[in-house]
């Protein structure tokens, strides 16, 4: 299976991934977490449809605007649209669902199918003193699909599922224009009828789409290949409360600062994202995916470095610690998938044959004079097919009893090793301290010539309440972070869960910068307020 | 000479480049000038000594308070430091101060020797409302040195000269931090010493700085391989009226907009940057340079679009069109530099040694199937030996009589042959109707995956008032790239000659959003006031 033979899924409110291939444990590991004393809850997940939802406080006003705005059969108030649009796929928000809480949800999902209904959607919320919460594929595990409700009267999920047309593909520049709700797999089918890529593969790709990869500044798998998606962006339609913003009259430019970027990771607290203009490059003619073995993390982490600062790079490039080496995370259920010990690489290559086996000779070379051992294409093609699976298994795990969830970072190649053993560090003592010593496992998941990101999963015995175990360990890993110095997200993004560190990482003076920005495109602060930056005015002097 | 051997150089006044090494035109040029009718001025160009210079109009409490934040003898009020300070190079700034007009000249030019003295001077000049304007190189080509004094007690020269240390060199992770005024040789030589490179040569390069490069959001001729300056810029230091920003956590983020993309190209409108962080790369242990003939332009840009979408990629790639490529614009006085017709393309290759070979051969094979002919590498030694040349000749051919200016604006490969008629067109209209054909020569100077920039140079006979003269033609280029859908600038910026273009090209709320953010950083308005965007107020609805 490949990515675009994947189908678009639309998430069961509480799981991860297609509700038509849930994740299993097997007997095996239902045996060794009991062995290690892992018991599952006492009482199973309330079901969405006894969910406990929140009065609708929308306005007969509010309603009759929002219903003039798109249209009145695209405004929906019924339970079943308003839990599908509570919150995102963060463990905090799967156990707050499954506990029966749906106090986050939107009094009404409304569902535009222009850009002009956009603007004229967000102009009768800036009226009403609505509250937006943009939304597309709702992958978000950073609370970024929360808004802040205090002092509105009520809260609209903007779901952008109608807006999923190509609108333009310009073979000779090499780009293509997506209306913003289209799904990441839906344009790549598109693409590859023309034999084109867009090469953006996330984690979230069955789900995402190509405004949230925009908004939450995404990067893929691929990324060390296709770069970030924020590489990708040529062009930007943003709609706000006051009109339309248009960026990209170029490739490039010295035309001022590059405003594109400050929509890109802006999170809809500046705007709704209604279309993205992206390069695009033909569809790879042949792939490769082997895995290396290193026998240490360092050691691998070091041929990682030289390939990305000295080349040649491989589209895919990633490394397991030993912890993460010894749990093959794409099958958890064969709980011995990593083998031989030390660290597990994995690279992949894509392109035309002839570029495809030159640049894998040239890696080859290089990885091999670095200490790696290589292991053939079969552990590869495992990693590729397997690789948007993973996350399937929370769920399962959850019911079982175990408290699991990931978070990651960045920070540049000299700090990386620092970094890792602060936060691995961080999130032993928060967890053991509870009476649940986890296990902490790491890789680097994207790299670049200055840097690299690490990317850790955290499992342990879930303690009576879960959400505040995890709280406090998330506390100590953001922590960690900024007392490294590294930056709290490199691809899940800010939300409500990463603010109020992100506020330290750039301090006052640039979050007093983009609230300004904020209070000029949104002068009533309705759009997905208290994501990305506190609600409250003032910052200065803190 | 390469790159790291060159001097730092302060241009005279009104003389582009190494005062040392001017360049004179050829009997052959004279007599050829004369044969199309050219006459040299009347009389010949103000002496500085001799300019009009403004009454300085600060008041004491000022001059005490620019004392007291950087040190008395660090403040100069001089008639050479105020005429050095004047205006930047584009053909206008050069016309007026030829005039004898230095009316632009700041009242003093302050000198602070830390971040923190740049930011008590931007305290002490918004206490006393006095302008202020970034200055290192002072290469602008775009009146981004000739803030408005509107309603301000004067305007200060912040020149950084002092701020020109190397703050650090991260070998592991390949970063190397400076201040902000050291020039972009110094630097170069610095890390040369290191086998590092920088590998940023823009035409301003013999004197620019790195503060400058960030600002301006500059472009080297090198980019294909090495990247634009803001590719490298992995962090920034900014000090404002309302103290300081540090940027650039970590190499890549989803941590928010990526706020260094709002401070590159903010042309001290929104701060003085006084440190930037960049990656860096090996030196380059060979290097080739080479040209090539293509019978049209047409044909010469689709090989480009080739190598660049498809690869592989040249460290330098250009193309000139064929009236460019009939005038040797390295050296003017041998006229017929280009000799066989056609287009002339020039490659480069950097890196270590086999690397370029293979690259080498992989560009070569699609040049010519593209309809290349190879012409060795004599013309491209000569290009890059002598590409820091050409805008040397300007002078004499103004002292000549010449009216002699380039321009440039990027677009989209699928825009790229029609943008170029139209401001071919247009340009050639504006001056034929002042009875002054022009010649119109043209470049690709820089190539992405999804376009490319176009240089034009532009040269006729002087009329009586060649200010006006080159107005018109200015304005009318500046229609056509606007109508063509193309930006206003690629590398050469704003400042105040394209602000009223870069505020169509970006739209009256991206306007009010840049403005907002100016007014959080710096609510008086101090800050190169009338550079990027227009001091007054008002925009919406426009």
């Amino acid at each position: 299976m490949t990515e675009s033979d994947l189908p678009v899924v639309d998430f069961h409110p509480y799981r991860w991934g297609d509700p038509d291939r849930p994740a299993e444990l097997s007997g095996a590991v239902h045996e060794a977490l009991a062995a290690f004393g892992v018991r599952a809850p006492a009482c199973g997940p309330v079901e969405p449809a006894d969910a406990a939802l929140p009065d609708i406080v929308l306005t007969d006003g509010a309603r009759a605007a929002l219903e003039v705005a798109v249209g009145a059969e695209y405004v929906r108030y019924d339970r079943e649209a308003r839990v599908g649009h509570t919150r995102g796929w963060s463990t905090p928000d799967l156990l707050r669902l499954r506990s029966g809480d749906a106090s986050d949800a939107p009094d009404a999902v409304a569902l535009p199918g222009s850009h002009e209904e956009v603007v004229a959607l967000l102009g009768a919320c800036a009226e009403h003193h609505v509250a937006v919460v943009p939304y597309s594929g709702g992958t978000s595990v950073v609370g970024g699909l929360a808004p802040a409700r205090d002092g509105f009267h009520g809260v609209v999920a903007l779901d952008m599922g109608r807006l999923d047309a190509v609108v333009a593909v310009d073979e000779i520049s090499r780009t293509a224009t997506f209306q913003a709700g289209m799904r990441g797999v839906t344009a790549e089918k598109a693409l590859r009828e023309r034999n084109l890529t867009l090469g953006h593969f996330p984690q979230s790709y069955e789900g995402a789409s190509i405004g949230g990869y925009a908004a939450a500044r995404s990067a893929g798998q691929s990324s060390a290949g296709y770069g970030r998606f924020d590489d990708m962006v040529v062009g930007l339609t943003l709609a706000t409360p006051r009109g339309t913003v248009e960026l990209g009259t170029a490739p490039k430019s010295a035309a001022g600062p590059d405003l594109r970027q400050l929509v890109l990771g802006s999170e809809g607290a500046l705007g709704v994202i209604t279309s993205v203009t992206v390069r695009v490059r033909p569809a790879p003619a042949v792939r490769v995916f082997e895995t290396w073995r290193f026998e240490t993390f360092e050691a691998g982490a070091e041929a990682l470095r030289r390939l990305v600062q000295d080349g040649p790079v491989p589209t895919v490039l990633r490394l397991s610690d030993e912890a993460e080496t010894s749990i093959n995370l794409a099958d958890p259920s064969a709980l011995n998938g990593g083998g031989a010990g030390g660290c597990l690489a994995v690279t992949g290559y894509e392109g035309a044959a002839a570029e495809v086996e030159s640049r894998r000779a040239g890696a080859t070379a290089v990885l091999s004079a670095a200490g790696g051992a290589p292991e053939g294409t079969d552990g590869g093609e495992a990693w590729r097919t397997g690789r948007f699976r993973a996350p399937y298994y929370r769920d399962p795990l959850l019911e079982a009893g175990v408290l699991i969830e990931t978070l990651e970072t960045v920070t540049f190649w000299s700090n990386l090793h620092a970094l890792r053993a602060a936060v691995t560090q961080a999130l032993t003592t928060a967890l053991t301290d509870q009476g649940t010593p986890p296990l902490v496992l790491c890789h680097i998941s994207h790299v670049y010539e200055t840097g690299a990101s690490l990317y850790f999963t955290v499992a342990c015995a879930q303690a009576e309440d879960p959400f505040g175990q995890w709280r406090t360990a998330k506390t100590a890993a953001n922590d960690a972070i900024r007392a490294a110095g590294a930056a709290i997200t490199h691809h899940h993004g800010v939300g409500t869960d990463h603010r109020d560190t992100y506020r330290q990482e750039i301090g006052p003076l640039a979050v007093e910068t983009l609230r300004a920005a904020k209070q000029a495109l949104d002068p009533t602060g309705i759009l997905n307020p208290g994501v990305l930056i506190a609600p409250e005015r003032p910052e200065a002097g803190a």
